[in-house]
């Protein structure tokens, strides 16, 4: 006998079985459910790219991170590390085929050879969207819509959308002369939830020279309380004079008063003028999502405004806004919360095969209510009903048909319901499934 | 400045651009929507596995074509070239939780470092299912339909499944006296509709020792006619007195007899014991798929039955059957055929939008379409109108909403049907979008 190879997977790397993959299709199913509903259109990019043009942007972290090799032909390749600087190489290269504005989302796997740790993967899913080619606030506008809708799609009503805008931060850095710390500034701030203020004031003191009155000065932006009104009111004073930070602020009214218009109650989405994301990359408005129910988690989904996509590859200035849903995390979340189903199939009905005779009948059985919209599975051998009911409970099917010969002659099948433990004798004819898939909808949860 | 890094993909790699892309996303779709419909579940593995797990089974030429590489962490790894070596590493490596019998689809991508030609890339997506750990006959009828269920929700009628049994050709090979000379034999019945029986007679004679006699007695099988019945009924006597044989005849006819049970035609699905699908790998019923309107471009979803699938990493015997969704051949029939539309947005209605003053208005009415179920998006700048218009065209929008500061008060829209080149009003009072969203319903396809 040959030597066998043992079955594994790569460090980081992950199989996902059908009870962990059925609900993460069904996440991504409603992201880009919402996404096309919005206009968003899909598009996708080789995960293979010339090494040249993935690190162009990137930082030396990523550059270290990345898979790279030598293809067979002797280029210099990488694989893609996220969606972003394909999309920036993308609009560069098909701008003129796209027509601005574009909108796009993206949902692929990247890679990071990161150092391998308890939920941290070396390849994962990201799940973009983004409008490129405007710098419009409407489209800002709609980026929080869409945030809004996602959450609620997937079933959450207790969540914090909460919006920023990098023109106020910068201008007010600006103002009380803090505008080349404003890197380490912002980094401070963004801890600020973490660490709370007396080590953020630290922090800033130790890696700036700001005096006492300019910290001051840029903490008490965190500081606003009250309705988004109320915070956007007390913000006035402080940003007149300049003219960046008055920008920044008018469209934060914008958004505002977008957002009450449409309905989106401030429950789901304040003005927090503590949160930077500290990127350098943004440079207007920003937003991050916290579960009200688990907000320990992070953010599951962020973004913002940028003033430039594509400048590694045209001249052309795109300027753009989008977001990112966080996957694995928004799932960790879910799970924990109990909002995920323990099945291992898609199918909710099981028809079992009572002997090797009556299998076409299963099988007419199965097809008759596919054509009427229930999902359904034939067990594909007469093996003893205990066994297919095993299988049956194992896999979570919510019913099970039993039809022997006996059955089949009286015209009816038996419907086994496993959750309740009951069994109903239902018409069949062999023919129309009306009256049987009507009465799997009415008794059968998600048929 | 700095200089520019030139925007491009690597040879034989393909960025899809909305156009292409929205097709190809409505075809996974519907692949999706069948699989499951049947209790198919999704499982996703890793693209990058070590070296020794991916080249196992694979030939001198997969491996050739394998990108591979060092880690940083100078493993040995390379990219899954197919989905077929992932499921078999899986099911062995998860066997037990998984339970049998295993029924999963999997749609990834796949790499191979082919040579770069017209229509042949290096990145590619696969589309399988497979249900694995039973010999049942009712797993490979149930693959038939799927496969008949398949191109019927992507809208094709005129299509053609054909259905053999290794066992048939195998049994008969022996029968005959040609059962080590089976690959060669196999491989030139394979070519018989492009090549012609004398061309394919001369290649056996050629490749193999067989006599006159034992050519004339293997290639009665591909000159059987008639219905599925009748060319079952003429494969009897010479079945007769091989048992492999006479089983897979018998398979044969179990398979007919269900598709008939559940009413696919046979114009649809027919015997036919001239397909052999080269490869040693198929040790059962045997499926390809050929397009009535375009038979030319090959078989768009083929497979069939295999004996053990994971014997190099498990001693546990693995029989399974299933087929593969030929995704790009498809997509290049359907548009070869004009079933592709050639829009460029997911959303049927584009909202202009007027004047700055009327965003809010704007974006209420897309909120409360999406509400009623009507994909909008609404244009992020109060540009000229005719620019706008022109975005819409451009996209393929169906229909355009017009909603000036007079309608608004008016509690009206203006609706432009882009195709019918009409306009006109209907009533939406900024709330309820019931009436406007009916019209819509009734008046744009697809809405």
């Amino acid at each position: 006998m040959s030597k066998l190879i043992k079955p594994r997977t790569l460090a980081g790397f992950r199989d996902f079985l059908p009870a962990t993959m059925i609900p993460r299709e069904a996440l991504i199913d409603t992201a880009k459910k919402v996404y096309r509903s919005y206009g968003f259109s899909p598009i996708d990019t080789p995960v293979l790219e010339l090494y040249e043009v993935l690190t162009g942007k990137g930082s030396d972290e990523t550059d270290k991170q990345m898979y790279q090799f030598r293809d067979n032909g002797d280029r210099h390749v990488g694989m893609r590390f996220d969606l972003t600087v394909p999309l920036a190489r993308f609009v560069a290269q098909h701008h003129n085929d796209l027509g601005m504005p574009f909108r796009r989302y993206h949902i692929g796997e990247v890679w990071r050879g990161e150092k391998a740790q308890a939920g941290r993967y070396r390849e994962f899913m990201q799940c973009d969207f983004d409008t490129v080619g405007t710098k419009s606030i409407a489209s800002d506008i709609e980026t929080g819509m869409v945030i809004f809708d996602l959450l609620r799609a997937i079933g959450f009503e207790r969540f914090q959308i909460r919006v920023n805008n990098r023109k106020v931060l910068n201008g007010l850095l600006d103002k009380f002369g803090l505008a080349e710390d404003s890197v380490p500034v912002l980094r401070a701030i963004d801890k600020l939830e973490k660490m709370g203020r007396d080590k953020v004031c630290t922090e800033i003191k130790n890696k700036t020279s700001a005096t006492d009155e300019q910290v001051n000065d840029i903490l008490q932006l965190t500081e606003l309380d009250g309705n988004n009104e109320e915070v956007l009111t007390q913000l006035m004073p402080i940003c007149q004079g300049n003219e960046l930070a008055e920008e920044g602020l008018d469209e934060l009214q914008q958004l505002a008063s977008a957002m009450k218009a449409v309905g989106i109650d401030e429950s789901n989405l304040s003005i927090d003028v503590s949160i930077a994301r500290g990127l350098d990359y943004y440079t207007g408005t920003i937003f991050e999502t916290l579960l009200g129910d688990y907000p320990e988690i992070g953010s599951v989904c962020s973004g913002g405004r940028y003033d430039n996509l594509a400048q590694l590859y045209t001249r052309q200035e795109l300027p753009g806004v989008g977001a990112s849903l966080g996957l694995d995390r928004l799932l960790a979340a879910m799970e924990k919360l109990e909002m995920v189903p323990t099945i291992s199939t898609p199918a909710d009905v099981l028809v079992v095969q009572f002997s090797k005779e009556s299998l076409n009948s299963c099988l007419v059985i199965g097809n008759c209510l596919r054509k009427a919209g229930i999902a359904t599975e034939v067990y594909p051998a007469a093996k003893k009903l205990a066994a297919q009911f095993k299988y049956a409970e194992r896999r979570g099917f919510k019913a099970v048909i039993v039809a022997g010969q006996d059955e089949i002659a009286k015209g009816v099948v038996q419907v086994k319901l496993l959750d309740k433990r009951e069994q109903h004798e239902v018409p069949f004819d062999g023919q129309d499934a009306t009256t049987l898939s009507n009465w799997l909808r009415e008794n059968v949860a998600g048929s």
